[in-house]
This record gives C-alpha cells, structure tokens and sequence, in this order.
C-alpha cells in the first residue's frame, strides 16, 4: 500500500473531499481514492489529533521514565548476573552447571512472581570438553622444542584423547587452502584469517571470519588434513583463545579442532613463514547423546489479548570455559528484570507476555526451535518477540526483524527510547532463539543492540566474566527492553 | 534572520524572481526580499548545487576513511597509553612523575614529526598527599572499636599529619547541615550526599554532588567542624574512594577533608543513623610553593592561513592515586594519534593545527590559561579548540560550544561523522583546558563525548589504570577527533 495525500480538496455542502491518489497505475491512470467528511468533523479531527497524540506521548514517556528510574534505582539484574555467574558458572548445554542454571531459573523467576511460571522441555546436545587438551610446537626445522600454545577446542570437535603430531600448513583463508590442497596431507592446517580491525561494526569481521571456526575442520579434513587451528574470532590484546561452535561435513574425517589465542597465533604464524613447524594436537572432544533440558517461561496473562503473545528472551546455556556473564548471562537477566520492572509498576499487558530463558543456543539452538514447535503444535499467535544476546553493554539501539509497514510503526517510538539511549533503530536484526519463531509465524522480532566494541574481546573466551559487566551498562539494556515490550503491548505491530 | 523560501517564483524576460519572505512584520507587512537571476544561470545553479555538495561530500567521506582505516589498524595510541600509564604512571602537577610525562610526551610528539614541537613553561600547584593517611572508626556509643575505613584525602586538603578525632553528624546535604548547624562545633561533619543513578547520564550526578567535594569542608568549618569525610561522587560497585579537587575559603579554618569508598560510606551512614559514632581522622595533606611545569606542544603549521589556530588537546596531569588512563591519558594519546593519523596521511592543513598536552587541569587549571594567556599576548587568532577529556570509551559524538550559525554549519558534518560512532552533537560543550581560549577569543570550542556509563566508576579512584581501557573504544575516539579536526581545518567555522 502506498498512498499519498494527494493536495486537493473540495468544498461542496459543507463535506470535503479528500482525494488519495494510489501511486500504482491501472491502464496507465492513477487510482483515485475519495474519503468524505463533514467539515465539522474534519475541522474537530484535525484539531483534536495533535491533543491525542502529545497526551498518549506524554503517558508514554512518563511511564517509561518510571521504568527506568525503578530499574536504575532498584534493578535486580546486576546481582542476579552475579548470582548466575558465580554460584552457577559456565553452563553448557547437558552439564550439571546447565541443570542448576534450569533451577535457578525457575526459583528467581518464581520469587518475583508471574501468573505461571514453568518448564519447557527439550531435548539438547551434551559435548563435553574433557580434560588436558594441548597444542603444543614440538619441531621447528626438525629441531625438536616444546612451546606450548594457549587453545581451546571447538564446541562439537573431537579428539578424544589421541595426540596428532604434522607439519603444519599456514594459510590466510580458503582460497590460500584451496590453492595449497596438494600439500595438504598428512598435516595440521593453520587457518590465520584475522579479525578486520578497520571495521567500525566488529560484528562485521565476526561475520567473515566464523566460517573459519565453523567449516574449517571438514574444508581441510577434505584434502587429508589430521587436525586445524584458527586463529581466534576477536581482536582482543590479551592471548585467550576464543571457543565456539564448529560443524562437522559427514563426508570427511571428523579431525580435532582448536582455536589458539592471538599472540600465539602470530607466533605460529611468523615461525611458519621461515621455517617448517611441527605441531602436536591432543584434544578430548566428545559427543554424548542428547539429553533433556528446559525452556525456563514466565508467564504475564493478557487482560485484552490473551491468546496473542508477546515473547522476550536470551539463553541460559553458555560455554564451559567462562561465567557467560556477556553471553548471555545479561539476556537471562534483561529478560527477568524486565518482567521484575513492569509488576512492580503494576502494568497488566494487553498480550500475554513470555520471558523466556532459552535451553541451548550455543551449540544446537534446541531452546528456540522447541519453542516454535509447541508454539506451532497449540497454532498461537505471536504477535513479536524480542532477544538480547549480543552482551550487557550500553543500549545503542534495536534491529528490528518486521515489515516495511511495521518498521514504520516501530520508528513512531524512536523519540521515546532516544533518552534512555535505545533509540538506534535499524531495519534487519532479531535473535538466534527467536528466529525459528520467526521462520514459523512470520512474527516480528527485534534484537537489543548494545555497545559492542568489546564484545569480540571476550565473547567465548575465560574474560567473559562477571567482572566484565558494568551495573549500569546492564541495567540501561533493561530500561530500553522494558519500554519496547510497553509500546509493542500498548500499541501492537 | 529567519528567512523563509516562498513558494513563489515569476518568470519574466528569462528571468526568475525568487520572493523571500521575512518573518518579521513592519507596519503589519511582511518584508519581501527578491533575488533577480537568469534562467540560465539558475538552471545552470540548480543542476550544479548537488553535483558539488556530492562530489566533496565523496571526497570528504573517503578521506575520513582513509583516517579510520589507518587509526583501527595502525593507532598508536593504545601503546602511548601503556607507555604513559605504565612506564610514567599517575603524574600529579609538581610530582616527578609529572615532570616525567613532559618528557615523554616532547620526546613522544617528536618522534611522530611536526613542523615544531616545544615546551610552553607556566607555574602550577604542588599539593602532596603525604604518606599514612587514615580516616577509622573508633567509637560507637562511647564502645571503643577500630574499624578502618578506604578513605583517600580529597587534592588541596591540608592535614599535616595530625589526628583528629571527634563525633560524627551525618547529613545528606547542604540543607541538613544548615538545620543542624548548631550541633555542628567540634565535630566531624559527614557528607553522605548520592550519586543518583536514576539519571541517564552520569555527569549530571557528577554535577549535583561535586559542591560537596569541592565546598563541603569550608561550608562545615563555618560551623566549627574539625574535619569532613565525604561520599565518594560514584555509583561505582567497588568501595574506592574517589579523591578530586576541593578549595578552602579562606574565611573558614582549613580542616581535613576525605572520600570514603561507597561500601564504608553505606557503613558508616547506618552505624550513625542509631548510634554516636567516633571518627579518627589523620591526614598528611600539604600545599607546597607552585612550581615550574610545561604545556607541550606540537604544531603543524597552515598553507593557506598560517596565522589562525586550531587547538586540540588534552591534559597530561592525573591524579596521584591511580595512572590517570581514561582521565586523561586517553585525551592526551587522542591528541597525539590525531597528528600521527594526519602525517601519515600526508593531510597538509590550510590552518595551523596545535596538538597540546596541557600541563594542569586537575587542581588548577594553570595549562589552559598560560595557553591562552601567550596566545592573548601574541594576539593570536584562534579559530577552534577541541579537547578529549572525557576518557577513552567508545565515542557518541561532540559537544559543541559554537555560535548558532556555526552550530548549523557544524551539523552538515554530522552525517561525516555518523559512520564512526560521532554523530550525536549537542550545542553545549567544551572542555576544562579550552575554557580559557573560549573566554579570551569567544572561540568556538568542542569536546568530545563518549559513552560515559562507565566514566564515574574509576574517575579520579585508584581503578583508572590502563586496563579498563579498551583498544579500540580508545581508537574510535581518535578517528571522530582526526575527522572533525579535518572538517574544520577544510571548511572553517
């Protein structure tokens, strides 16, 4: 639909005529559309429309004003991350830390109250890490050395105990492999493609360089290699390696996989470019079979709307290897502070409202797809769901997943989350856990977007810790949740 | 001046009229201006007018690229901060270590190349805190206890060792103190005033409370306190206290005045709300005679207008209890990396442009006015300042200290800057160092605004140190200075 306000009007026995024309063209003439209106009416309409409006954005403003003020003062968000991350700790998908990650959940979600809250269960992937992984240079030049490297192995990789020991290929990318294949085997492939640093959106180079970490293994598996390393997806000025989730082609051999830190790997790098380096690999990657796990949802029933639902969310797994205090420890504790800030404004919601702590993200996505599917199984409606899941850092803005139309609708609240510095709109975002709702209803969605020119400095790595999360960074991410969930129940999509 | 184009245009003998219309009434009319120009020209105007402001816009874009690119992947100003944090550390004015980053920074600013580097000598303070300092509780309810608290000696506070030791009266504010200012004599007055969280932006708290910091003493003294501890302007979680200027009346004995650490201030607030709480106070705080320091100052002289000045700078004094990194280690290493990014681009600027660390800003202000001081006497022509002492976080944009006009002209840059994270300009802005330049000149001044949810948890306490600053939080502030340094230096204001 694309109408204008076509600029004319006719007077005629006190109605107006006011002429639409509609941009497309039928048998090349414009369509006229005409709305007659007393011109009492007209003149009552026009009059009363700007009163409406300001009053309805006074109310707005002020309501989210309380919000804020109540969150900054009194948010419970900064000590539950402390809670989640230091009594609970790193909590991958299938671990007892994931388990009473569910419980804990559960308890703080009933201690603030909602109409119901409860479990969704579902089934989750359970890779263990083991313990004693190395990657270790043992030969430069046949000289035999023992320089051990800082790395982790990627989420998924096997190993399982055994030590491979190659020469190892350094290249930049896949085009470099792709043109080296024939020296490929029998090696250990150093894939060193970096992090672009002149990218303003760090999310950008994140975007290039994971499919390094996802499809390296089997790229280089392809041409005979016996194990990769990467270098790791950041531009962090420390040495931690970066972990992550890798994806394994069936097709080829399933060869271990790690990430090294980044001055090890320009360490590895340089060595490589003057020498023939022997490294040795021992990883203890296993896959053990799905397990069951749990969707923690809170429930707020809709005085107008019940059956139509409004979901906000992050996920509760995190690596093992950190706190997931940034990933996503701040999405679990955005989404309750949320659900804590609106009862104790006393808000009842037009639209049923979820806050959903999300199974497994990290490596399956099994959280969000469950979701969807007893969504789908019970045909309800959701009407939009919003995730926070790119850190705890100072509120920027929303991606918004939705329509031409309704992102026209979304940017009439811009002035309204401008002051709690939320109000970066961007047509294109949303979430993991929330996208095969999306893919399934059609729904709209939206991602907070924080301040991330930190996030790849800790994101998977042993920094992502409590400790890295500002109070009032956190808290501010939950003011400008909290005022968008308002307006998208006070107003719909 | 408010004109506004009036949709009226007469064509006439291939001539077009176009109608102004002031929007001020004379005898009830409005004034009509007209422009008389041919058809040909106009046309001519018309289709030329976006073709210029594209192409330099092209221009300008790629240019301010060119200068991001170079600082995100070759910014110096990450290891300068090392170097000044680490290798110099805090350098208060008077201390050695101040003299020392004078030395850095000529040897630094040399080492980058500029048509001249010098020394620009002023006088500035020498306050020492002294050694052994204690602020401890050491009677509740006439029970004696020792309980020490954090405390730090706020900057020009005086105590010369001695011990006082005396009742506490806490009160919230200047008002409390005001009502009971007759139970005030012989006692230590206690400032527990908050830092308000509901505020979004922090420096508004910053603004509310720092009277107590820099008032609370003489206000107290007034009364007949022996000493005053205060609460430390933060919401920071940690319980460091934040030291700070502060300035007797000289009407009012000079009695010792310190912060306390947010946890101890909590503390000692609710041991007095139901009981009679006896402080020991013992400070070594001593103001020495003021002494000889230096501005340094690099200068890359203008092709076209050699004599008209644009500053940017930041300070290189600190406080003496932490390394000064974000405050203002940051400013000055923005300083510098602007004239490294601008050399290595090979930019030659139509103005003389002035790379100045300024030699006192904390407890004195003495940098910036000897700079402006000897530009008054050269009578210099000074066509911008911009200074960079908000510390190092991811930069939002500028606060502008400029005229309407030049504030309009200022906002076409702001699309420019928008890419780079500085597109939020506020008319209202400046920097401590610059002020004098401002009051002197009237010239147009700007500072640079980041993201400052974090700015007043390590302000002026022992936790700013290189390590809460962030690579590329810290280069991005450089690209936006580099860019607007650019801007000015190109079009003028």
């Amino acid at each position: 639909m694309n109408f204008m306000l076509y600029a004319s009007q006719q007077r005629s026995n006190n109605y107006f005529f006011i002429r639409f024309i509609h941009s497309s063209l039928v048998n090349n003439q414009h369509q006229y559309f005409y709305i007659f209106i007393s011109m009492k009416k007209l003149l009552f309409l026009l009059a009363a429309l700007p009163i409406i409006a300001t009053a309805q954005n006074n109310e707005d403003s002020a309501f989210i004003k309380r919000l804020s003020d109540d969150i900054l003062a009194n948010g419970k968000a900064y000590d539950l991350l402390y809670q989640l991350t230091k009594n609970v700790g790193g909590r991958l998908a299938g671990s007892p830390q994931f388990a009473q990650a569910v419980k804990w959940g559960k308890a703080t979600m009933d201690g603030i109250g909602a109409d119901k809250v409860y479990l969704q269960e579902c089934m989750i992937p359970h890779w263990v890490r083991g313990k004693g992984d190395k990657v270790t240079i043992t030969g430069i030049n046949n000289r035999p050395v023992n320089i051990a490297l800082d790395a982790l192995a990627l989420g998924n990789s096997l190993g399982n105990g055994k030590t491979v020991t190659a020469d190892v290929i350094a290249v930049k990318d896949f085009a470099e492999l792709e043109k080296r294949k024939d020296e490929i085997k029998g090696k250990i492939v150093f894939y060193n493609y970096p992090f672009n640093p002149t990218y303003v959106v760090p999310g950008r180079a994140y975007g290039e360089s994971g499919i390094y970490r996802h499809s390296g293994a089997s790229r280089a598996a392809k041409y005979g290699a016996v194990a990769v390393v990467i270098r790791s997806l950041t531009e962090a000025t420390d040495n931690n390696p970066h972990t992550g989730a890798m994806q394994y082609d069936s097709v080829y051999a399933k060869i271990p996989a790690a990430a090294l830190g980044l001055k090890d790997a320009d360490r590895l790098w340089k060595e490589t470019q003057s020498s023939v380096v022997k490294l040795s690999v021992t990883m203890h990657g296993k896959q053990l079979s799905d397990t069951i796990g749990y969707n923690v949802i809170a429930e707020l029933k809709g005085s107008t709307f019940p059956d139509e639902f409004i979901t906000v969310g992050g996920h509760l797994d995190s690596w093992d290897v950190n706190e997931g205090a940034h990933d996503d420890g701040a999405g679990v504790v955005h989404t309750i502070e949320v659900l804590r800030a609106l009862q104790a404004a006393g808000y009842h919601p037009k639209h049923s409202i979820r806050f959903v702590l999300f199974a497994n993200e990290e490596n399956g996505l099994r959280g969000g797809s469950k979701y969807a599917e007893v969504a789908k199984g019970k045909n309800e409606k959701h009407i939009f769901a919003l995730e926070s899941d790119e850190g705890g850092f100072t509120p920027r803005g929303f991606g918004f997943g939705v329509s031409p139309a309704q992102y026209q609708k979304v940017l009439t609240w811009q002035s309204l989350l401008k002051p709690y510095g939320g109000g970066d709109f961007a047509n294109g975002g949303g979430g993991a856990d929330i996208g095969p709702l999306a893919r399934t209803f059609k729904t709209p969605v939206a991602g907070l977007t924080p301040d991330n020119q930190r996030y790849f400095d800790i994101h998977h790595a042993r920094s992502d810790v409590f400790e890295n999360v500002n109070k009032r960074e956190l808290l501010l991410g939950a003011v400008n949740m909290a005022a968008l969930i308002y307006l998208v129940d006070k107003y719909g999509l």
